[in-house]
């Protein structure tokens, strides 16, 4: 068959195809889709469960007059693939190329900017709110995920949008599988789809007992109690909707194309809150996905033909994600007080493991990085030491958690942020290089930064022999390779290491950025400078002593940080020189403050000058050398 | 009446009184507490209307083996007068006093710290699955307001407790009034009470029919029409919590001390979570409360006996919260794209009046910080320029929606922060000290800090012409006593102003500590130390140039804020001096690493050294003139 997608400009071309053609769009997209995740990587399951909805909205709507938000935004591929941008699609998540989430800047039918869960229902609700006050009069459509729903947010926003009672069509996009199987009550609401029929087909068949047969007594009345009884647990997704204000549609085939179009048609008329139930199959379409979908959430290239991820195998050092699984699980297995606890992102964290050997020590919270925090704070009342395990970008949403209640109580809680620094291509709304900058400043916090994932393993043995909150935060990728320990020895509190000594300059750094100043200094060796490093380790407290003592003889201290200038670790030095009233002049190399665009981590860190390359040219600059290292040579 | 109270020196003995004496008790607290209130100020309505409730838990419940979690805190006076803090209850709030807000450091009875919304249900989730991880069997019970549910924390709370299937008591105290009258679609879950009364009666009296007519015929079928239309409207608070596995009881009578203390015996014995709905009455037993549940919410002194604040009246500068009330009403009506936004803080936000008067273009979002947020950044892309108006303490709980929805996307939200800085007796869960620290290193973010009311009318007005997020603070209380503008002209975006020179050192300041340091320079003047005085206005952009151009000339900079030093103001002026290579010794002044207690906000920021004295004294010696100012005259 042609292809008819490549043939697609605008969205509005959907509205004059025949259901023969819309099927054969359909197929060119996942044909299209899974060719480029299978070279990209990307998120793919997601994107091929939405396609037959995708097509419905774009047929029903007028994007972008009418605003569609996509939840997260993993599954916009083929929205993006339908809005104008099929020719460099082959760019998805690299670098300058098309991102993996709308993005308002990228296209005028991306209306929202998302990446994060559960922001859908509320944007969606101040366009809607922001619609009617300036007199316009289209249509507003959130597109949620039945994980997602799990976040407080997300019910903020469909509490305040039953309030407000405006006209909003809000699509639940079902497929019982968030990125870890659904977790939470409210999942079980879910499955009682069926249940919900089933009492549908009781109460019709209570009808036609009643008004064929005219004299039946006792048998009624025990129906009828029967009914009443029944009652509360015949709780459907449906009537927790209409409780909150909404007219409930559905459960419906979210990959039957005519019943979903026409559906929509219905939907769009009604004039307040409208919540669309739609059942949709992650994957579909490609059997691999279909049958493995956390594989496939978020993968990296595979083989089309088989799905089996390609690039390279054996001979790469674990990541330090499987480092602080596998760590975690040795830890937990000798001190009986760790608990783990995830938010909704067991694989992603490296805990699935843990789950499996340690079940009674688990929590998978589901998206709920708020909760995940504070039942953490309330483990820790009762003697235990919770690990709550979290990207970097995502504790973001438990800011005040961490803060107020369990640095504020100065209770034993490990933080875990996995993901700290850039993150590569899934960009800016996952690069985790604020963390340093929103979490140095509470009280009471202990905050490390491991250089390799030894160090990795004996911080987690110091953060599990704290008496406070400890928050450690490691990078996206594989350790450097070295070794792991059996039998961890912890690192002292707030002890930092003097890697290499050198009277020209000192470089401070913290995180693989030491790596990267070893090399550094190798480099500027073999051309007369001697630079000293010291690996921090510790961003809170800082080890004074061992810092002051070398900036003290040192013509300049570098520091060194894969996060925001801003108030970071480099900003924690000056304070400590400041405050010693040490003038030695700082030179800071970290995340700039603008917000960091996607690519390998590999090239942002080059275009940021956060390696080794990066590092020699600005001691270079700073000693004023570039040019003259013969003369410093000579004086040596 | 022999005052009884007086003689309770643990909440055992409550177990051994009779009917007569609860009562009596009862009122005893009741005593206590408006007397306090009435001298010291503090929160009235809630701790009255719990007073029963209180004592009922008291009685049934062994504190502290059985671990009671309040929350937000302000509803615990009771509590803390029966567990053992009668003696010095006359402290409350006061400087080295008994806090406002349970506090685990005060007594071993106050399990979790509280003081922000919504808390309550992770904690005790996290408690009971502690005690079952380590084999304890007490329990857990946590007090939760009908406001506190509508944040989305409660929910991901209660989503997780129905999944974990924990035996736990959530106690559900519905007032129907919290802070502002409850918003959001959960409320009218909440006011069907009286429905779902007329539900079950409907059911019984149709039950009656059944059984004792034989042919009914169509009457009948009708009847059962009937019934399976209304299902859906007569969804019930029940119907939600047992939707979400909790067991449901009530609605109770919250001041029937017989029928509490009988079914928190019956509760106490399910095995899973279970949800007792109680409804109170804010204010209970004090006419003047109960007549007006928002006056006396949270409250300065009063006269106990006709309910009129005492307390300084007339001759006195409105305050901060009045002018930005009063200002953003004058600003909307002038730009119709203004929009303000508050998180069920209406009258604390000093936006009552705002929506009042343009109440289609004011939204209250309940207890809902992450919603308000990305409510206001789908509002922004719909052309609109939302003011989000938040306390600074309760931004903390939307950091990531700044950051992710509003500055990743550089919309013109405006985020103003009220009670920026020492708050007084609210104490360490209140200050607004870190919202410096937390929001500077955002990109695209302005952030300015006016030092008196008029700056603060100007600010609003900059804020309204930029085109991208905008942030301003200020501080809890008066302003300094300026006519405020009536034609506002606004300040130039990072604009900061020299307002005094000298060359002998420079101040450069934020917020009220700028005119701090204006008496301060006079003081030092009078012993000839002539100090330069900026203010920086803007934290974020500086103004670089007018900061370097007074830098260079100057023996030292001193930096003044009411902000964590770590990441702060002062950091950012460290950061800006090291980046331009100027070498001017740095002070700074602000909150140190340690969470601030409560007192006064005199008496704190005496203690910090937070104004005029802390100044000169902080330059005196860095000037080293403590004791030769004469020497420094004769040389000047």
């Amino acid at each position: 068959m042609t292809n008819i997608l490549s043939q697609i400009k605008s969205p509005d071309e959907l509205k004059n195809l025949d259901k023969q053609q819309l099927l054969q769009v359909a197929a060119d997209l996942r044909e299209k889709i899974v060719e480029t995740v299978a070279t990209n990587g990307g998120h793919l399951g997601s994107s091929l469960g939405v396609i037959e909805l995708t097509i419905a909205l774009h047929r029903v709507f007028d994007s972008p007059q009418d605003q569609i938000i996509w939840d997260v935004g993993h599954q916009a591929y083929a929205h993006k693939l339908l809005t104008g941008r099929q020719d460099n699609f082959g760019s998805l998540r690299q670098k300058d190329g098309v991102s993996g989430f709308p993005k308002r800047a990228e296209s005028e039918h991306d209306t929202f900017g998302v990446g994060h869960s559960s922001t859908s229902i509320s944007a969606a609700l101040g366009m809607a709110a922001g619609r009617d006050i300036v007199g316009d009069d289209n249509k507003v459509i959130a597109v949620i995920g039945d994980g997602s729903l799990t976040a407080g947010m997300a019910f903020e926003g469909l509490n305040h949008a039953g309030h407000l009672k405006q006209k909003l069509v809000v699509i639940l996009n079902d497929n019982e599988m968030s990125i870890s199987p659904n977790v939470g009550a409210l999942s079980s609401f879910m499955s009682r789809k069926m249940t919900s029929e089933n009492f549908i087909r009781f109460k019709k068949e209570t009808e036609n007992m009643l008004s064929y047969v005219p004299g039946i007594g006792r048998d009624l009345v025990n129906l009828a109690k029967r009914a009443e009884e029944s009652l509360k647990s015949f709780m459907t997704p449906g009537m927790l909707f209409e409780g909150f204000g909404f007219d409930y549609f559905g459960p419906l085939d979210g990959h039957n194309l005519d019943e979903l179009t026409e559906t929509l048609h219905n939907v769009a008329q009604i004039k307040g809150p409208v919540l669309l139930h739609v059942l949709t199959k992650k994957g579909k379409g490609y059997k691999p996905a279909e049958n493995n979908p956390p594989k496939f959430h978020g993968i990296g290239p595979f083989n089309s033909q088989t799905g089996e991820t390609t690039g390279t195998s054996g001979g790469v050092a674990p990541s330090y994600t499987k480092v602080f699984g596998d760590t975690l699980i040795d830890l937990a297995q000798k001190d009986e007080r760790i608990v783990a606890i995830t938010a909704a992102m067991a694989e992603g964290t490296g805990l699935s493991k843990f789950s499996e050997v340690i079940p009674e020590r688990f929590f998978d919270v589901g998206i709920a990085e708020q909760h995940a925090v504070t039942f953490a704070a309330g483990l820790a009342c009762r003697g235990l030491r919770p690990v709550v395990t979290i990207y970097s970008t995502f504790m973001q949403r438990a800011y005040d958690q961490v803060l107020h209640d369990v640095c504020l109580q100065n209770l034993p809680v490990t933080f875990a942020l996995d993901r700290g620094g850039l993150v590569g291509a899934d960009g800016p709304t996952h690069h985790g290089v604020f963390d340093l900058s929103f979490m140095r400043h509470i009280p009471h916090l202990v905050f490390a930064v491991p250089r390799n994932e030894v160090e990795l393993q004996r911080l987690m043995k110091t953060a599990t022999l704290s008496e406070g909150p400890f928050a450690y935060r490691y990078p996206r990728g594989n350790g450097v390779g070295l070794p792991l320990l059996e039998d961890i020895d912890p690192i002292e509190l707030g002890c930092g290491e003097l890697l290499r000594e050198g009277d020209d300059g000192l470089v401070v750094a913290v995180g693989e950025l030491v790596n990267e100043a070893m090399i550094a200094a190798d480099q500027l060796s073999e051309e007369g400078i001697q630079i000293a490093v010291v690996d921090a380790r510790f961003v809170k407290p800082l080890d004074s002593h061992l810092i002051i003592s070398q900036a003290e003889k040192a013509p300049f201290v570098l520091t060194a940080e894969e996060n925001a200038l801003q108030g970071g670790f480099g900003a924690s030095i000056l304070e400590l020189l400041s405050d010693t009233g040490l003038m030695t002049p700082v030179l800071r190399i970290g995340i700039p403050d603008h917000f960091v665009s996607q690519g390998t981590q590999g090239d942002l860190r080059s275009q940021l000058g956060l390696n080794a390359e990066g590092i020699v040219n600005r001691i270079k600059q700073a000693t004023a050398l570039t040019d003259s290292s013969e003369t410093k040579v000579g004086q040596g």
